[in-house]
């Protein structure tokens, strides 16, 4: 049996965590996130990040971040802007919605929002007869492993503060975003230019958990009222919060892991170049392959990649790998693509 | 000082239905729509679309119909598909996302909604990590003045049906789309291919008030819990009811108020064909025109046109007539244009 | 047949609201509450309120009015404090619940919430755990037509300084308040004592309608977008407002009406006093009265008035007057109560 | 410093869970809860309750399970009955009102909840003006440790049935409701009674999770689209499967695990019975002991108690034994509380 590209949570935890966990199991802790680990974990990352007066919290998933942070800085009647891609937009069943705003598309660049497409939107917007926008969404990295630049995550900053938006980035996969070969972005650069984002943990070697980050502790006033309102409130907060506290420890494991998956990615793409189509240049641990549809049956059906978009005669199809994946595994993948052909 | 061309709810109510309600006023009535003059108007409107076994409730305006009726008809995470031009989509401040559902838009095709898009756009949702697509919704009259033909309209119940899915009409100007000369839609047709639609007052001749109409009882049980739960429940329930009683009667004003809007439409259209530029053929009481920026400007100042879009050079502006415009009110506009050319 | 005594909104309209509306026939204004009339009916009602600063919006219907404000004010975790009797908590099929919000109950004294229930709610609150309350909701007249002395209003209003709860006035019945025999509350002490109420229109001899009073203006920035995200924006807004401006006149017909509603029921009071019995000793136009079953059935089939509370051998039933009651009427229901005996 | 008695999950997982996570850490699985391990403490979840036809699904905590579960089975109008210290009614700030439900409350009866005011309530709410009542909530054990006898919960079920309505036990502490010595529920009983309950595991001796039954798999349909929406599904499910699949295995650790902290409880209240007064007849894990003031606050700093109520001179401190309470743990409580005087 092949090691599985299918996605990176399909393993359960980094042994440098699971150590940390196990250190835990022998104490007692305070719950509700008030642990010390917990307290360790925020300054850890506020001190990454570059925002001593900030503040984090520790919740179970993605989509329960996005949910819970978009709906505490919203009011009823606004709404946050996407790009069509997005994952509010299109993988979380409208829990975004659910919670009772908005989703606003604009198209998707190279599976990125784009400063002008939000400048224009809400110029298009002008009334209360229309949803009032008040907050830009974007992931990094984006869905199909693209990565803001400095100057795209700035400029769409500057649109932010001209028409009093809040930006808020989904980091599931940040430490992806933040290692991959390509990347200008800091951790620093984060912490200045976002209101909120999250640190994924879920994706990136832990049992599960984000770290929702506010650039100032002054915009999560109350947050945890709202943490518990939308049933996020973990009773035994310890556990991410020790997670958190290792993955920030002073060898930053967080982006160790992250990085690994990445390397991974990038010797898969030089093993395989020229022998098959890349239907996004994706720089990060998602990689699109576009084959002829019963060679994607073959890769799926041994290598767990998973169907990304069904063109009729030809599949993409999407290969991940994570802190998990092995040199020999993406050596194993990238010589039956080429036995198969491309 | 000209007559106004803003919209059709600039005047308050046709005479006739005032001689309704001034009747009504030496009167006691039961509240909350179970009197006398609600009972008769269902069963006039029943009979009228041909649908004897359904059940009619009237509510205060189309926003507030549509948000009452879509979040009874959906469970927490279903959507409805809607034309991105679609009022819900564009024009209600995300009231129905405010009630917890997701709007998903799909291209309009000269203002309406495709069966093929439909049809694309549920085989595109196809698991429980999105949304589960439930409902179609449509507006006939379109935002944009056109209308469906009946076969455009069953081909979107055949999709319907064959992927489970609900047909709301949303009919704030359904008096304008039956009556317009391109119509092949009977009323009975609506009870045949909708599951709900409503029939719009406000933008045809009434104070306020819209009569939801279920083509099967069945599926309106409970529905007076919803009305009160969204707070939309009228205490004087008998002022919609005696309106639409008057409307519906056997000379059937309601259409005859809308045909006229539609004709002082189409007298407008026949008299500044050739001067002016028409952005959409709209068949009904609403119209829009390009025209360069200062010549538009001057329609707005004088006749109260509204500013459709902004295309920088020239802008589209919206001629609505209603009710209560007059021949000799049109006249004055279309010498006007004839007049500053096109 | 007998004059009904059911409620208060049996009746359409008041002749001089009427006459008022008949004017606004002939014109054309402006949609969506931006039209003169709105403007100077809140210009009026601000006056007779002595809060120059405030602001005014004209809704639909109470159960609307109160869903509206409180979602408006409230962030997602916060609720609102109710007596146990309060509109809110028991008439509404949970419409503020349903917009996310806990009503939590105090019990009530005479109909009323009491100033030191609230302290005591508010600090059994005191962490994140529970809901946090922000807002005291009352009624006045109350549900059982009770009224709040100056007194008690002040005290409550100490409490919500105390601990930055906002407290909001439901004054469906607002006017009967004001004008009822017993009251020491003026106008004035309103605009001084409330953060926002409303003053009913749809009680109080107007087709319907409810005047949102905010005491400062900037308490209420956007509610307009908060107005249509819940359905609650008005096409015709011209006709609630020139029902208002009509009432808020320099002879403030609002409160004669309601006076006149008033003085019928002290009529009653007086002309049966001591042939039966009153469950609560109300002042305003609502009277409740103890009877043996049989006799209450036949008041209930004669004149229309509503059970309230069934127990068992005895009933509770509900006697209510209008701005349309004529002495007439309360001469014959009094004549026929002493005829069968109380 | 001495162990802490504060709550059942201030540590973080018992050694045998442990162990079958460790054994996961060398595997891949599926996301999303689809993984054979899942699959597997499903079937055995069922069959331990007796109801094959059943289903499971593995949520994160209490209150999003609470959310999620009751947000799914009721519609917008409907609410749910919960005794006043029922943990929806006051410790989850408000997420059931969040997601727009309102809880009714009945008074609680030594912590649970009665037929007979089941009954009453749902009598009382007759119509649309009214919230319709869906469902009854409750939980075992209750707030205060006590639980529900046979017959008790055979009465409620009936009166469920008479009105049609739903019965869901919130079971965080279940596994100390059916091992305390004075229960006469076996697990087949909940299977047979409840339309739905939750199997707590974060408050016995798992990381974090609670496996939702429902009764008969059809009330589940598209349950998994529900709790994606309310951003509840776990992208490692696994992890949550394979503990219930290891506390369910055929030696009952489950059931082991909390008969442990109810042994542990019943010492307690053996060795300090007649030196201190509680407040509750407790049958379970949690004990409720009612002192004086500084004695209490002993307890507190010492022992980690919480204060539960502050009663004045005397206050009402909690005591929670757990999975990893040790008998001499116990032995050092008593001891100190006997030293100290009740």
């Amino acid at each position: 049996m092949y090691h599985q590209f299918t996605n990176d949570y399909s393993e359960s935890v980094h042994p440098e965590i699971w150590k940390a966990l196990t250190d835990v199991m022998s104490e007692q802790n305070r719950g509700y996130g008030l642990d010390r680990h917990s307290q360790e974990a925020e300054r850890r990352i506020l001190s990454c990040f570059g925002i001593p007066m900030g503040a984090v919290f520790f919740l179970g998933g993605g989509t329960q971040t996005n949910m819970t942070v978009i709906s505490f800085l919203l009011r009823p009647y606004e709404g946050v802007i996407s790009c069509d891609t997005g994952h509010i937009n299109v993988h979380e069943t409208a829990a975004v919605e659910g919670s009772g705003h908005k989703v606003l598309c604009v198209p998707n660049r190279n599976g990125k929002i784009d400063a002008a497409d939000v400048e224009k939107a809400v110029r298009s917007h002008a009334d209360e007869h229309m949803v009032k926008l008040k907050m830009v969404y974007l992931s990094d990295t984006t869905e199909t492993g693209t990565v803001y630049s400095k100057k795209e995550l700035t400029e769409i900053r500057r649109v932010c503060d001209k028409y009093g938006l809040l930006l808020f980035l989904d980091g599931a996969r940040l430490g992806a975003a933040l290692t991959c070969s390509g990347s200008d972005l800091a951790p620093e650069d984060l912490g200045k230019l976002c209101d909120v984002f999250y640190v994924g943990g879920t994706k990136n070697g832990m049992l599960f958990g984000e770290a929702v980050v506010f650039s100032k502790a002054d915009l999560a006033r109350e947050f945890r009222y709202q943490i518990k309102n939308r049933g996020a409130m973990l009773a035994k907060g310890f556990v991410p919060g020790a997670m958190f506290e290792r993955a920030f420890d002073k060898d930053l494991l967080y982006f160790s892991m992250a990085r690994h998956a990445n390397e991974m990615a990038e010797l898969f793409v030089r093993l395989v170049e020229g022998s098959v189509e890349f239907s996004v240049r994706s720089v990060t641990n998602q990689q699109f392959l576009r084959m002829k549809k019963e060679k994607a049956e073959k890769l799926i059906r041994n290598f767990g990649c998973e169907l990304w978009t069904d063109e009729g005669e030809t599949q993409v199809i999407r290969v991940v790998t994570s802190f998990a994946t092995k040199e020999e595994d993406v050596r194993s993948l990238a010589d039956y693509i080429k036995q198969i052909g491309g």
